[in-house]
């Protein structure tokens, strides 16, 4: 798979290639596989791109044996960071056995909560291309980054992003494209609840959702009613809509894993609380809503001109700017 | 459709009728109505009764207006208890134009989260067969304690009672039967985390829930699945396959709720806390698992010989004995 979509590229190795990919958060998630091994998603999903809330990554080859570093300590050989990178570098090697060194600074808090995974690999494989001079055209980019990690697709670019689930077994036609809109005064606020290791890993939950969850049955239905409910808010710009949109799907997706055989429950009590908090705020006049990933955090969405209304009810939330990188 | 059960039946009115319900915790829940005037279910459940703590109910004609009496409080004429009480016995009035006093005593803490709906209005029923010697089966009363509150149709009955959903479109076919097992060494503890009104009723959360939440449309489809193991843990009398069914569904409930639009989220972040130690206590080996209603609490269950060790994790609770009474 990777080799069709290399076929035909320049594989060079000169100096170094160096990257930045924003994180991104999902309005209308990605949750469930049509294929584990080349992560094929079962529905479309659709993003917004956190601007200067990322990960550099910086890729030069190495003497002997592959290095990696994160935030500029290095990582042990055996440790799941650099295990997970290698397995990826391991399509990429090339007839010259390439030993790589790997430098991944994450602007985005590392392990708390706010996945750089995503923005990872998204960076790995554009700094991937520079160092070996690929050229590749960002859609086929987008596909190799969602090989590493499915929502690393959607890191390809600012802005909102919209992953389409393709129908090709090989996964040809599926990668991520910008939806082509903006909305400057949109903000995310990033609250944290708890940053311990997740219980169940994202991948785990999504297979234990797909395999056991009644409920899940109709998760595409729901995707398919979101998909289209969002891209009119944002058409529209009625953020009202956009949040209400998000807030379910989110909520929605949750309640898929709850169904699952064991369940899986990432809320903790503190999510409950913020959720409350939020629902608090709304009755109150101040327009908040919230979208949560794969964990007990929250994701606040707003727009500028009520930032610091926002700030009182959440001191403790770091704000990103989408249209500012 | 009351006439038609009562068709027949003989309609004195002497001296007072007085009875005794339990209350019943469901274990595949009742969640969503095909007709909501008549209460009649979209599926099947099945529920065990809580021995002593219940509803005794003592009625007698009044002189003048009808009289509503609480735990030994009257009750206002305008207030909600005394509201659905008078709809309800306004079906049977009969050609005298009966008023009527009821006392109301529950021996199952009033607005404490464990409803007293079910126990209040299946004791109300074999109160007024008595009171006025209709002398029905309990078939006939289990199908008029429904219209007053649907999971009180299960309440005629101590032990294991399964509520059949039926298909006649008056609700001929629609009530519940007890399962003819027993379980001696099943014990219910209730857990109390928040006795706050509750900011949607249940009867708003399930019509929401039907109406909006896309992925009540697999809820049938859990129930049927549920039921079956249901009826297979109680026959083979293995305590693991129950809990295991029961904490699925009621978190299968929860889940479909929680998709609803806007959501309905009954827990709180107690109700979170104490599920987490439901599921610490297990993998300590503490053979516990929990059910929940449409609201934030928590009930246990267990068996006899693991109450002490029960207690010590969760040292509030009440516990009930479906089996004495």
């Amino acid at each position: 798979m990777i080799q069709s979509l290399l076929a035909g590229c320049r594989w060079g190795a000169a100096g170094e290639g160096e990257a930045y990919a924003p994180a991104n958060i999902a309005l209308c998630k990605y949750w469930g596989k049509r294929d584990a091994v080349l992560n094929l998603p079962v529905t479309d999903s659709l993003s917004v791109s956190l601007g200067r809330l990322g990960t550099h990554c910086r890729i030069a080859l190495s003497g002997r044996d592959d290095l990696y570093f994160l935030n500029g300590c290095e990582q042990a050989a055996g440790s799941a960071f650099a295990s997970r990178l290698r397995v990826f570098l391991d399509h990429f090697r090339g007839s010259g056995r390439y030993r790589y060194r790997v430098d991944t600074t994450n602007t985005v808090a590392t392990g708390a909560g706010f996945a750089s995974s995503a923005s990872g690999f998204a960076a790995l494989v554009l700094a991937l291309d520079a160092l070996h001079g690929w050229d590749c055209d960002k859609s086929t980019l987008s596909s190799l980054a969602r090989i590493g990690s499915g929502s690393a697709c959607r890191s390809l670019w600012h802005g909102f992003v919209r992953w389409r689930a393709g129908v090709a077994a090989d996964g040809s036609d599926c990668h991520a494209c910008p939806l082509g809109r903006e909305w400057s005064s949109l903000r995310i606020g990033l609250v944290s609840v708890c940053t311990d290791a997740k219980p169940v890993s994202s991948r785990a939950a999504m297979s234990r959702t797909v395999a056991t969850s009644s409920l899940y049955r109709s998760w595409p239905q729901q995707v398919e009613n979101d998909m289209t409910g969002l891209v009119a808010a944002i058409e529209g710009q009625d953020f009202d809509m956009l949040g209400m949109y998000a807030e379910q799907n989110a909520l929605a997706m949750h309640a898929t894993m709850i169904a699952a055989k064991p369940p899986v429950l990432y809320w903790k009590p503190g999510s409950i609380e913020e959720m409350e908090q939020v629902w608090k705020a709304r009755t109150e006049g101040v327009p908040v809503y919230f979208t949560m990933d794969a964990g007990p955090n929250l994701k606040l969405l707003f727009e500028e001109q009520n930032q610091s209304k926002i700030q009182q009810w959440f001191p403790e939330m770091q704000v990103a700017n989408p249209w500012r990188f």
